[in-house]
């Protein structure tokens, strides 16, 4: 496994290996950078807060050449190829979505190049579904492709959580993203968190200084709470207050609380089928604090054990490279990245 | 029908009547005074923007002071009384809430008596009702006892909602407040609206100058999106960003569509009792504004057509204030306030 993730934010002197690939992972956030060897083997990081929105200046060639200039002064010619926001409407350059049914062949031929100082850099485009209302994703389907290269088993037939923001189930068959749902769970909460009634209570909390590990006994209330309840979230949203009003849950607690019911919520939604386990096993691939909420909550609804598989970016990005003839493999593409 | 609230904005000369009580509406955001004569008839009217969280310099008794000290010089030994957030732990004085079931003297033998310079103020209660999770009102009691005294036949069993930052279902029978659920319907939508990505196409359009008029087809949209869905609003959410990036929906119509996905998941929950029926007639007791979409939504949802009464505080102030013995009336209480 080469291209562990684990081993992405490892830095260091430069190995006596060649180098191969420049990979970005470009979102909303923030930028990082990697320099990868044989078989998509992390050789070098760097991270920068330029996300799509704090790039210095607006000036996106100049933070990509300032990140990735160095790199390629020691190995000129170097291919570069980014996914995530950076190539959303918002960001460098819009790359197209790929629709549904997508597989890793699909993404590496719809790749959008943008010609820099330094030479190209070959954007991922994102995914997207259109029922009978629209679902869309970016960067993901390269997380996507990393953790079914990764773990192959996979590809086959299974259902991917990616907890985050907007949180995305996305149904895998024959190898491609067949189709996948929308959660805004990580907004909702994260807005309600800092804005609304809901949050103060806990903000109240954090400015005492009291302790803010997550309560675990909070989070399962909430999720059971939704889970039993006759009609999902809506009438119980507000019980993350109430419940602080009359002493049955602590301030500190209600954060958790709420996390719970809000994940519940998403559970309750995405699990309704009766016959889940014809979607194949389940996989988290989100990141490890998410993945484990999610876990927990997986678990109270009775879900199937899923696997749990993080930082899959770095995978995707070579396994896409590769496809796209971006780099030379001695091998097949299919154990790339792997 | 000398209460009406429709007659609430007048204001001019002193009228050739007694006053009889000074009746406050103290919420969150404003504090309106009225001077009400024989059978609650509203004689003058004043406001200010010193919801509690506003109160110069915190000083409520001086805000109380300046508000009804004229009215009191004319009628010295008046008697006042407030409903709203001021009675909250965060106003003035906190008014324990009532349990449920709650009547209307109930509320008139529980009055939390603040003394100040200018005589005393009477407090009305909050309503509590404890079951799985507690639900709490604070000034909709009061609306909900003016609108009943208004209109008598909704006393026996009715459904009333009263729509708003956290909407309220309320049961009543017998003449009391039986038991009612919260919605944080309006409070998510403001939330949403000023800092999520789904706000964002709406206020980019704003800045622009574009119409702001309620697009009716779009909440409509929203709210049969939600009906016709598998599980509701959770999964539908984010349709509201996707069909604009697709351009099925335009960004001026989408805050309109968002609130057609909020108050339809309301209704989908709130209706969702076989036999509604049985929880007697159905009456809409919040503003005009808010009325009007809650009744757009109620018959997208074969709900029985509502009746409208708007802004029915004072009415229930006088009705309260004649209850717990405030003022005197020459017929029987029943009769106060119609």
């Amino acid at each position: 496994m080469s291209a562990d993730p684990d081993a992405a934010t490892s830095s260091g002197p430069i190995p006596d290996e060649a180098a191969r690939l420049i990979a970005l992972d470009w979102g909303t956030s923030a930028m990082r950078a990697y320099l990868l060897g044989e078989n998509g083997r992390v050789l070098e990081t760097c991270a920068e807060p330029w996300g799509i929105m704090h790039v210095p200046g607006g000036d996106f060639a100049k933070a990509f050449c300032a990140m990735v200039g160095p790199w390629r002064e020691r190995a000129p010619g170097l291919p570069a190829i980014a996914s995530g926001m950076i190539g959303s409407r918002q960001g460098w350059r819009e790359a197209p979505y790929c629709p549904t049914p997508a597989r890793l062949s699909d993404l590496a031929k719809s790749l959008t190049e943008i010609g820099t100082p330094d030479g190209p850099l070959f954007v991922v485009p994102g995914v997207a579904h259109q029922g009978d209302i629209p679902n869309v994703m970016r960067g993901e389907e390269t997380e996507i492709f990393g953790a079914l290269g990764r773990r192959p088993a996979l590809a086959e037939r299974s259902l991917l959580i990616h907890p985050g923001t907007h949180a995305k189930w996305v149904r895998i068959e024959n190898g491609a993203i067949r189709d996948f749902a929308t959660y805004m769970t990580g907004e909702v909460f994260a807005v309600l968190k800092e804005h609304s009634i809901l949050g103060r209570p806990a903000r109240d909390a954090a400015q005492s200084g009291k302790d803010a590990r997550t309560d675990w006994d909070a989070f399962e209330r909430g999720a059971t709470t939704v889970r039993d309840g006759a009609c999902g979230l809506w009438p119980l949203l507000f019980s993350a207050r109430s419940l602080v009003l009359f002493d049955r849950l602590s301030a500190e607690a209600s954060l958790d609380y709420l996390s719970g019911l809000l994940i519940g919520e998403e559970m309750r939604c995405a699990l309704r089928s009766p016959d889940a386990a014809a979607d194949g096993p389940l996989a988290l691939i989100g990141n490890a604090v998410l993945n484990a909420r999610y876990a927990r909550a997986l678990s109270l609804f009775g879900a199937p054990e899923p696997e749990i598989l993080e930082g899959s970016a770095v995978a995707g990005l070579w396994r896409i490279a590769v496809e796209a003839g971006l780099v030379a493999v001695p091998s097949t593409s299919g154990a790339a990245g792997r």
